[in-house]
Formats: C-alpha cells, structure tokens, sequence
C-alpha cells in the first residue's frame, strides 16, 4: 500500500472525499478533473467525463455546515448531465435534496446509492465544456510533469 | 532552475524535444499530451489542444534514422489539423516533407519555423478527438495524482 497516512493527512475532509469519488468514479469509467471551472465564480470540486461524453458534476461535502454554507450548487446543474452528492458515511444524508444523486465515499473509494434523473446539456454547452476540460487537465497534467515549464507559473 | 541534468537524463532525445514542445505550444495557449493514442496502432508524440478546439498532432524527431523508421506518420493527418515536425537544431530539415508544419526545439523550448495549411477534421471526428484527449488526459493525470487508485493500474 503506497496510501499512507501522511498523505491522507495533507488533504481537507472534502478532498478525501474527492478522492474516493475519483477512484470510484473511475472503476465506472468515468475519468475525473478535481476543481473544475465552468465558469467564472463557480468551481465544481469533480467534474467527470464517460465513455460518451457524459458529464457528472459532483460535490463532496464533509459536514452538515459545509452543505448549509453552499449557496452556489444549483449553478453547477446547468454545467453538467447529472449532479450528484458525495458525503462520508456520517452525513446526515435527510438534508440532501431527494432529486440529486447521492454518492457515500471516503478517502479510499465509495458507492454511488442514488442516481438523479439526466438532464442533458445543449449540444454548444457540451462541446464547450468537453474542450475546457480536455485543456484545463492537459494544463495540470504539464504542471505535474514539467514543473520547471511555463504551466507551472499559471 | 530545478531543471536539473538528472531529470534531463532520464529522458531518450525525443522525449526531450517533445518537452521543449510541450513548453512552446503552452507559450502559444495550446496545451499537449504526450504519447496519444488517436486510433488503435497509431501513437502521437504530442497531441496539443487549442483555444478553440485546434487539434495540432506533433511528432519528435531526435535523428535521420529516427525520421527515416517512421512508417506511421501520415495516418496522423486524419486525426489533426495541423501536422508538424518537431527537430534540434542539428537535425537535416531538408529531408522533410515541404507542405508539413516545422518546429525546432530542444528540451527546454523551441521556435515555430514553418505552420502547414489546416486540413481541418470534419466535427464527427474533432468531437471524437476532443472527447478523448479530455477522458486519456483525466486519466494520466488521476494516476499521477494518486498513485494507489485504479487509474495507476492501468
């Protein structure tokens, strides 16, 4: 196991979820950008992408305040096919509004228990969103690799 | 600098060049992955994404019998826009193609000598392309990421 402790200990509650959501997610085959801008203002903490272009959005929220103090969600919803919740195993998962999907995750993977109705984007919002993801991860994948290169400085 | 001879060393010639490329696009908003697979039996050196939607495909030549091996390349132009060549310095640009694009560039940067003409995909094709450089760029990254998740199995 390469998953230590330590590095579970630099992330937040909601990137330990973000994390089990990504590698949930990904045995789905849905592949993940962690703090996703769609748009100015908002920022998705995952934003995935399927094997047809589907595109799911979902928050990870580690406590009820963290939920109560969200005012932006709804503007995800026109960012994406399907919104879903992800919360660790503790949350009170009553105060989650019914209509969202609901994902139960921890730092090491998790289980989608509910999906939401699809609403598919406008052919335009996809196309702009599919791009904005393909050149955004490609941007934080060259950080990653070449962090001496020019993308490191954004 | 932390571009240190230890990182370059690690890396054969081409890997080199397609760095500096990497490097070069970024200065001109375009951002790559390495190694892109467009369809099966097809590998790209560097596939790069512009701002709006321009797929340039890259291929790295570090020598004459480098160039001279290649058997593939021109299936690559049915899977991009543009299509250049990327050489040091050193390398004899008369042997290549006149109509393709040229770049010169060595592990740290590079210069656009030449752009060819667009030859630009038809939409079915683009959307395809773009949807799987977002998905094969997400997946590269969550590996690098997060080493002990799935996506590193792969």
């Amino acid at each position: 196991m390469t998953d230590t402790a330590s590095e579970t200990n630099l992330l937040q509650p909601g990137q330990l979820i973000a994390r089990g959501v990504c590698r949930l997610l990904a045995s789905h085959d849905f592949w993940c950008l962690e703090e996703f801008v769609p748009a100015r203002g908002l920022r998705m903490d995952v934003m995935a992408i399927g094997p047809k272009g589907e595109l799911w959005c979902v928050e990870c929220k580690s406590s009820r305040a963290d939920f109560m103090s969200d005012t932006k969600w709804q503007g995800y919803l026109d960012y994406c096919d399907r919104f879903f919740w992800a919360v660790d195993p503790e949350f009170p998962v009553d105060l989650l509004p019914a209509q969202s999907g609901l994902i139960l995750a921890d730092a090491w993977g998790g289980e989608i228990l509910r999906y939401p109705d699809v609403s598919r984007l406008a052919g335009a919002r996809r196309k702009a969103m599919t791009l904005k993801l393909a050149r955004d991860t490609a941007r934080r994948l060259q950080a990653l690799r070449d962090p001496a290169g020019p993308s490191a400085l954004l």
